[in-house]
């Protein structure tokens, strides 16, 4: 096996997956070969199809191999309650927790100024144009607790407003499961300033 | 994103990859769609094509694209020292250590009843050929040191000896940068039956 062989260029192929180093590559290529030929074939060809056909969603601008995603052309998801998020992941995870049956819209990054990111970027055309047609009653901002997703949080908050659309966010405070020793001071204080009346429901 | 779009299907193919769970498949498939779509490309095609042109080598069994694979065809390797391990990803442990520059001969396995894999599953025949042909002066067995690997250790030392081939081993013993403390009681006990005489060199 040589510096440019087949096997070779295969396993340096396979560090352009995040995570994956030399050994890694190497422990993958050497199942693929020798334990599974079959789904890996299946692979490359998921992999190739995909990449060619995969692009964004007209509607949400999430990732889809359709003009219309699957959750923009569900009629039976609420299309009054819009919820915005950064990215295709934060969708994916919303979905898994299966608590929201309204409609995405997917920025694709965050307002940041210092990496030339504005308004056009992430697409706020669209989501007014969106606010509008489908008569959005509530906007949900669910954009990461960061510096930028706290700007990019109030910017679209103005946008939603100028509509009368009813602006909410997603709670932030320490996570079900975590311990008070091991959260941040941010969290932390943003748990004491939001804190609420307790009550049983 | 529904169940059956392609961006499932190729998160789901993923999976096949030893290590890689539900979680880690999504990042690498948002990873490649997101932002290296012509690393990913690339990557698809070396999959395809090593998975469909990669075989064994006529010679040492060997992972490789060529009829005889480059070690085996590589003049400037002495073909009278051959060293026998288990896997492909030995030759590539060793190989990458620099220390070796004969040739291998590779097993595909160790001898193991229980599962069925005998003598003729490991190209026996084929090994002993080789030690005829290449008038091979040393065989040197680094099989792993497990019960199965001792046991086709001592079988391969049979075949050599027919042959009146010498036969060695590499040593097995308390690696470089191991504590004592941390060793298992196996390998110190062999480390102290295989002691020798501490000299200089």
């Amino acid at each position: 096996m040589d510096g440019g062989d087949l096997l070779n260029q295969f396993m340096d192929a396979l560090r352009v997956l995040p995570g994956v180093g030399q050994r890694t590559a190497q422990r993958m290529a050497l199942h693929l070969l020798e334990r599974d030929r079959d789904g890996g074939k299946r692979l490359a060809n998921l992999m190739q199809e995909a990449l060619e056909n995969i692009g964004r969603c007209r509607s949400c601008r999430n990732l889809t191999d359709r003009e219309i995603c699957h959750l923009c052309s569900n009629t039976r998801r609420d299309a009054q309650r819009l919820c915005v998020v950064e990215s295709p992941s934060d969708v994916l995870a919303i979905e898994h927790a299966g608590i929201f049956t309204g409609r995405y819209f997917v920025l694709l990054g965050r307002l940041s100024p210092l990496d030339g990111i504005g308004p056009d970027d992430l697409g706020l055309d669209d989501l007014e144009r969106r606010l509008k047609e489908d008569d959005v009653k509530e906007m949900i901002i669910a954009t990461n607790p960061t510096v930028e997703g706290e700007a990019t949080a109030y910017y679209l908050r103005d946008i939603a407003e100028q509509q009368k659309v009813t602006v909410t966010r997603i709670a932030h405070g320490v996570p079900l499961g975590g311990e008070l020793e091991h959260t941040d001071q941010s969290t932390l204080a943003l748990a004491f300033s939001h804190r609420s009346q307790f009550s049983d429901d």
